[in-house]
């Protein structure tokens, strides 16, 4: 059965391509309200395409933010039912001159797509579309009953998601969900992550006089916005890359001796990923290393700073104002929203005189981690296996997927976190893109993962 | 004959205040390349309004940067000669969107004329024009010979006069400088500046890895340039705002009980200013008063700061680049090569592992002070009395004129720094004005001052 499946998908895949680049020309970037209307047109085409497929339902659901699209088939009242999590938002793409192809203008080059969204997570969630679409094409009984849920929010943190899931939980229950939003540790490696690391940040703003100063008039008798920002932002971590923040790191369970052998023996090459960043040296908190750093350690990273004076030349200027974003990556059992306050209180502690000091909490996620000797995700594994003949790694990965602990919380179903992209992909940065190798193994994998769920249940 | 002088300006007011205008009307910002011939027209212009006015000679000449504008009327070989230094150029305008009316179409709201260059320093510069115009239009023979030198690279440092002056030091020789582009010290209170800081600076830009990287796969093991930058900022000062690089106090004498008295007696409300700058409280280096810290002590400030994702929302990057612009001002007898020198091996010696710094030297001028009581100046003094009937005060300024110095230097005869800016006038930010009763009250001072010259030589 998975046979027919596969080649309708080689069957159709100049079509299918044509399909995901018209997708990926909207650009429904969620962090800009002018993207709004944008944002909305991808909701729409999602749903059209699955109508289009074979689904018994597809909607366009309102929310207190962005829209989700919501869809069903239920053919096998036998079979388990799949909830497929994804999000048709993208990340904004300045700075738009360092693309060496337009951001919205799809292109292939190296058997790779360039555009944004192509791997986070357009690309996969598009394939998702076209897996289904081929099983609803070309069996009469699906092995498993379908339903989506994709929504217009992931890249600002799914704010309104976890109440539409409160309030929908009926409609979204299954007996698994299945998430690909992530990426293989390298190249050929199947991999499946079970944990995820958290979200919190927090914008500071600076005011000093209530107008910019000559530097020469005013320079050394009015603080610098600037100077009491910096002052701020140094006070966070020390020179040993440690967060000063009090309390930060007061719900971290130390890792034991086994996890961080298991972490050791995932393959990664410090060394060549220095070079391919093209960076002096890896640094980060001391006494960890580089795979702890990013996967089980939580960070606290600045991620824009502006203030002053930006053309070219000099200005002599005492400015009035200076902001800055700082995002912190959480691991269990941070609470985001206890961090949030940490890092208020800190503020206030460190702030110079002379200056008033404004902190605005966003985007709060929880840290998510999960058994993987689950039945589901051990299968998830051997159709990985199945494609692409390596054994699965399972990690923990540094980036956050918020909804995931949400979904986890609300539903109480196995999360499978099973993601086709690379890590080198570019994803929030300029020329993102998607391997199209992995495009055509992984909607494989899908299709056998969904005849492997038959005899799990 | 002064009175024929005055009486001239007051029947062509309506008229000058036009030909400012137009003056004005031009955007001639050094800073900014893209303005290169708008600077141009405004030498152009002071050219033309020269040869109208009667010069005898008057050319735009160039330079390795941008032209100056040379003008000479020499009439009476036993009168002294003055020889008139301004600037024709103007700072940028940015942030554009916090000026009440266009910058670059000068309005006149409760007596004051605002647009970019109207105190700074075209509209200083418009005075002496017209005062010359008047002098040449109502006697034979003027009471002193002028010479002009109107450049197009204050705003930037002066980088080419100096080398210009010195190739020309025979046409510019003269008896007496005389320098508006400063400040009476309150309303009301005529003002000499006999001392002005000195200025130098450097941008400093931090690389991290190749291109922006997701903070989530990346985020703790890779140094993010941001808070590379942040570290080496805040090594510079001390919480008692202090500058902490290595040598920056060397060569500064210790103030006098002397100079402090004085200082201490010109007429300042620190708690007006506060209130004006709307600030919790004025801040500085610890020891000084307000106004020593803004004119007699040297300061490091960071005129402007950028990284990473300057949207609306959030975007949890890790950016590839930072960079700040800083400048000092200095006081005799700190050397702005030296002190570039000096902060260049801070940030080297201060700057965190896993990055790379970049270095870039600007604009340099040395401080300057001249003793105040040469008969040219004391002459100036009674000239302003005449026109205001309050005593003259004697400050040191804090805004930096790098050309006096080394006018100063090159022509070795006295500069008189007489303004009729107001401190409150916006200059180098939005919003700039002038007072027109100071434009009137200036020239009138200007039109006494040559006639009073006659009898000093």
């Amino acid at each position: 059965m998975q046979e027919q499946v596969i080649q309708y998908l080689k069957n159709h895949r100049e079509e299918h391509l044509n399909q995901l680049k018209e997708f990926l020309a909207i650009p429904s970037i969620s962090a800009l309200s002018e993207h709004h209307d944008d944002v909305v047109k991808a909701a729409e085409w999602v749903k059209d395409d699955l109508l289009k497929s074979g689904f018994d339902k597809a909607e366009v659901m309102p929310t207190d933010g962005k829209p989700v699209v919501y869809g069903e088939v239920i053919k096998n009242s036998d079979a388990p039912t799949v909830l497929i999590y994804g999000h048709y938002d993208v990340q904004p793409v300045d700075p738009v001159e360092l693309w060496d192809s337009e951001p919205f203008d799809a292109t292939i080059r190296d058997n790779k797509l360039y555009a944004r969204g192509a791997t986070d997570d357009k690309g996969q969630v598009f394939m998702h579309m076209k897996v289904m679409e081929a099983v609803l094409n070309t069996v009469d009984t699906p092995p498993v009953n379908f339903k989506v849920l994709i929504e217009g929010e992931e890249e600002i943190g799914s704010p309104t998601l976890p109440k539409f899931s409160e309030e929908h939980q009926e409609m979204l229950s299954a007996d698994l969900i299945v998430v690909s939003d992530s990426a293989l540790i390298e190249k050929g490696k199947p991999t499946i992550t079970y944990g995820l690391r958290g979200l919190a940040g927090i914008q500071i703003d600076v005011k000093g006089a209530k107008g910019d100063l000559h530097s020469g008039e005013y320079g050394g008798g009015v603080m610098n916005p600037i100077h009491a920002l910096v002052k701020i932002l140094d006070s966070f971590r020390d020179e040993n890359n440690k967060v000063l923040v009090d309390g930060f790191y007061d719900n971290i369970p130390e890792l034991s001796g086994e996890e961080r052998e298991a972490l050791a023996s995932v393959p990664f090459d410090e060394e060549k990923l220095r070079q391919d960043l093209e960076v002096p040296e890896l640094t980060g908190e001391a006494g960890y290393s580089y795979v702890e750093r990013t996967s089980v350690r939580p960070t606290l990273e600045i991620n824009g700073i502006y203030g002053g004076f930006q053309g070219e030349g000099i200005k002599t200027v005492l400015p009035s104002e200076a902001t800055t974003k700082i995002t912190c990556r959480l691991v269990p059992d941070q609470d985001p929203e206890e961090i949030v306050e940490l890092l208020t209180k800190h503020v206030e502690k460190n702030k110079p005189k002379g200056v008033e000091v404004k902190v605005t909490p966003f985007d709060k996620g929880k840290p998510y981690v999960t058994p993987f000797d689950h039945p589901v995700i051990q299968t998830a594994a051997k159709a990985y296996e199945k494609v692409y003949n390596e054994e699965t790694a399972y990690i923990r990965g540094g980036g956050s997927i918020p909804i995931v602990a949400e979904l986890d919380r609300i539903l109480q179903v196995p999360v499978v976190l099973m993601g086709f992209g690379l890590p080198d992909e570019n994803l929030h940065a300029p020329n993102e893109h998607f391997h199209l190798e992995n495009f055509d193994k992984g909607m494989e994998t899908l299709a056998h993962y969904w005849f492997m769920l038959e005899d799990v249940k």
